[in-house]
């Protein structure tokens, strides 16, 4: 709404107690942590899409939402739990901060393995796992003491965007490409000082999709023990381990670290628009009492996730059956394999291939393109040239590389990918 | 999950590269911003429960949820629109930051009255009134800069959780009983200073039950604008003014003050767990562009809210007649006429009728009841003593004063009331 009374910048002819006076104009000026609010994911989709001018029809294999294409959808199941619950009318009413009591066993029961039992407290039910890392970080790292977390690199955008939102420091550990994107623990360590008060561990991992061994979770935990440091373990893309592979989760090992277990239903049941999530508080020392106060009072703060899949999450978790995760992760990792096939034989790029979640990193070797100086230039010119729109290594501070999504069918992902390799070869310089 | 094999505050005995020794202990501690995040509603509802030791069955009268007694439910309009949207599977991916197109249409649509018509750009969805009111605070008040917001007093306690959890300052402006709960101009004014970034209206209001007039809020406006605040009006109980009186949008009023209007679906549409609510920009000046931008990029953060309820938006608001609104304000305004009129009688007490929204202030006397200092000491003797549970004063900042939910049936609150006179009766001193 504007009003044609006023110029731009809001200096009104004022009529005030029948007296026309001129008045200083507004100044609205938005805040620090409106401003620290940056998502390098949202930001570049935005300004790439504005250049995109090409005929073809554009592929998008940017954003990682299972759902676009119709060919991942929840279970049949979770359709009818949720039905159920809206036409029942149970759940129209707010839910307790931590979450429904019922929701909150199921999903303890959902999570436990042998060696990690969880119970219902906790459980702590948040609007997406978003939410869940956004209440972790904000209950264990203090902007008004300096504090810091470590976030891997390459890593998810939303640690870092989280994290600087509040005023809290960030700190990366690498990620080594040729160890299957495990940490480099000697260089993660030596991150760690006395104002880091939270490691964030993504596994399985997007971008990169790798799934680590209980060895190199060993030595993660065996790293934040020594230095006091509690993890946030992003565990989101837990179902979605390819066939063969076996997901480790870290509170299922022997640890005293205090560890903060964030997931949900977005990626494992395929629902990331019913905004569900948890954090599972693994406490096997007994050290986070406090936390777990702050954690519900934080929850306090917007009143809770959609009540009514709460209402349907016995039921989602008791009624989906293995096989839907099964299928899932068979046809994620049969599509990964059609872009990993095809882009290994196109000259100048190496195609990781995941053994996890929704992602696969291409490198460019940058020396062999002079015309495209990073993971930013080559998403432009493909999206330019090519119609195909994936996002760069930057958004996931990674240069050289581009990500793509391969939750699109075949067919689509091999065409896609003849259109990167008839990209790259024009590029290509010996 | 607790090892047995740590004390409690976590002195373990580590076996570390096969070496046996003692770590300091584990020293978790919560942050700022989480120990800041306390919610006086949540905490004296949990506080006084488990005091609670009587037989009789309890009647709560303390949570400002329409639908706990099933006499108030969403629309069958809404439940046939949400039933469809997931059936279709349509909305089980993201949605866009600032919420799905057509829901906005629809929102932009619902909220334009002659004056003031709204536009999809103007409106932001978030997870809930509460999270509209968060975003909004934290995108105008700046807590690195000692910035503060004005609240209402007595008023909401979110106001405040929301804003002192990231560190901004509150002041309140009282309102006086006397005339019906309207906001002390002078004192108002008197509250700002030149680190005032906003104030905010709630009208009509919690707990007061309060329906301002156009003059009255003429001439907050007129406030705001001669000192350059930009105003965050609270509207969630819009659609719930009792018959015969009308309700006016802040934003309809000839103004060029900015004017985030939040509201959503919880309270209109009887449906507080669907977790739907919004932003929408009133901004005649044209300078709020900044703000806008912010508004977004603090929707990113968590990912928008369900995307389900956001694909049934436009049927639930198009759909849902003019009777069902009507119905729910005369249900009110019945409910809580039982509640006045019975009340009224009684001695040392006065009621305060409502004009809308769902709740019922009542003033205790404290010279007549000696051995009751302040309303958290009333409302706990009379749980204790009559299983009536009623929120205190002191949760909305006003002392000998309790805060009746009137949304159960009639039959309930008569006994109710019958039971808080006894209790008033044997506390009065002449
Ligand atoms: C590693 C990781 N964590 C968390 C999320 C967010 O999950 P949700 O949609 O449940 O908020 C994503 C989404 O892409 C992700 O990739
Ligand atoms: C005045 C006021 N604003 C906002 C809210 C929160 O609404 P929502 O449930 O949509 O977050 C409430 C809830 O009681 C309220 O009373």
């Amino acid at each position: 709404m504007l009003d044609k009374s006023c110029n731009t910048n809001g200096q009104c002819k004022k009529i005030d107690n029948g007296q026309t006076r001129e008045q200083k104009p507004w100044n609205v000026e938005p805040s620090t942590i409106g401003n620290n609010c940056i998502n390098p994911i949202r930001l570049t989709i935005e300004k790439l899409f504005s250049k995109s001018v090409t005929e073809k029809s554009i592929i998008s294999l940017a954003i990682g939402d299972p759902t676009l294409y119709g060919n991942l959808n929840p279970s049949q199941e979770s359709i009818d739990a949720l039905v159920k619950v809206v036409q029942q009318g149970k759940h129209n009413g707010y839910s307790p901060s931590m979450g429904l009591q019922t929701a909150r066993q199921a999903i303890a029961d959902f999570i436990s393995v042998d060696g990690a039992k969880f119970t219902s407290d906790d459980i702590f039910i948040c609007s997406g796992c978003a939410s869940s890392l956004e209440t972790s970080i904000t209950a264990l790292a203090d902007p008004f003491k300096g504090q810091n977390i470590l976030i891997p690199k390459p890593g998810f955008g939303a640690y870092k965007t989280l994290a600087v939102t509040i005023n809290v420091k960030v700190k990366s550990y690498d990620l080594i490409p040729e160890k299957n994107w495990e940490a480099d623990l000697n260089q993660l360590e030596s991150q760690i000082d006395d104002k880091t008060t939270a490691i964030v561990v993504n596994n399985p991992s997007n971008p990169c999709g790798a799934n680590y061994s209980k060895q190199h979770l060993q030595r993660i935990l065996d790293i934040a023990s020594r230095h006091r440091v509690p993890i946030i373990a992003d565990e989101i893309y837990e179902k979605l381990v390819y066939p063969g592979k076996k997901f480790v989760s870290l509170a299922s090992m022997e640890t005293d670290v205090p560890i903060l277990v964030c997931s949900g239903l977005s990626k494992s049941l395929l629902a990331p628009g019913w905004r569900q999530g948890w954090i599972a508080v693994c406490d096997r020392a007994g050290v986070m009492t406090e936390i777990r106060r702050i954690l519900e009072s934080l929850g306090q703060r917007i009143n809770g996730s959609n009540s009514l899949v709460q209402g349907a999450i016995p039921e989602i978790l008791q009624n989906t059956p293995q096989s839907f995760y099964d299928d899932a992760a068979a046809k994620l990792e049969k599509q990964a394999k059609v872009v990993y096939d095809r882009l290994s034989h196109v000259k100048g790029l190496t195609p990781y291939m995941p053994e996890a979640a929704l992602y696969l990193v291409v490198k460019f070797d940058l020396e062999k393109f002079p015309d495209l100086q990073n993971g930013l230039e080559i998403t432009k010119q493909l999206l330019n040239e090519e119609s195909v729109f994936c996002l760069p290594g930057e958004c996931f501070e990674m240069t050289g590389f581009i990500r793509i999504v391969i939750t699109s069918p075949c067919d689509v992902l091999a065409e896609a990918c003849d259109r990167i390799a008839k990209f790259a070869e024009r590029h290509y310089v010996e």
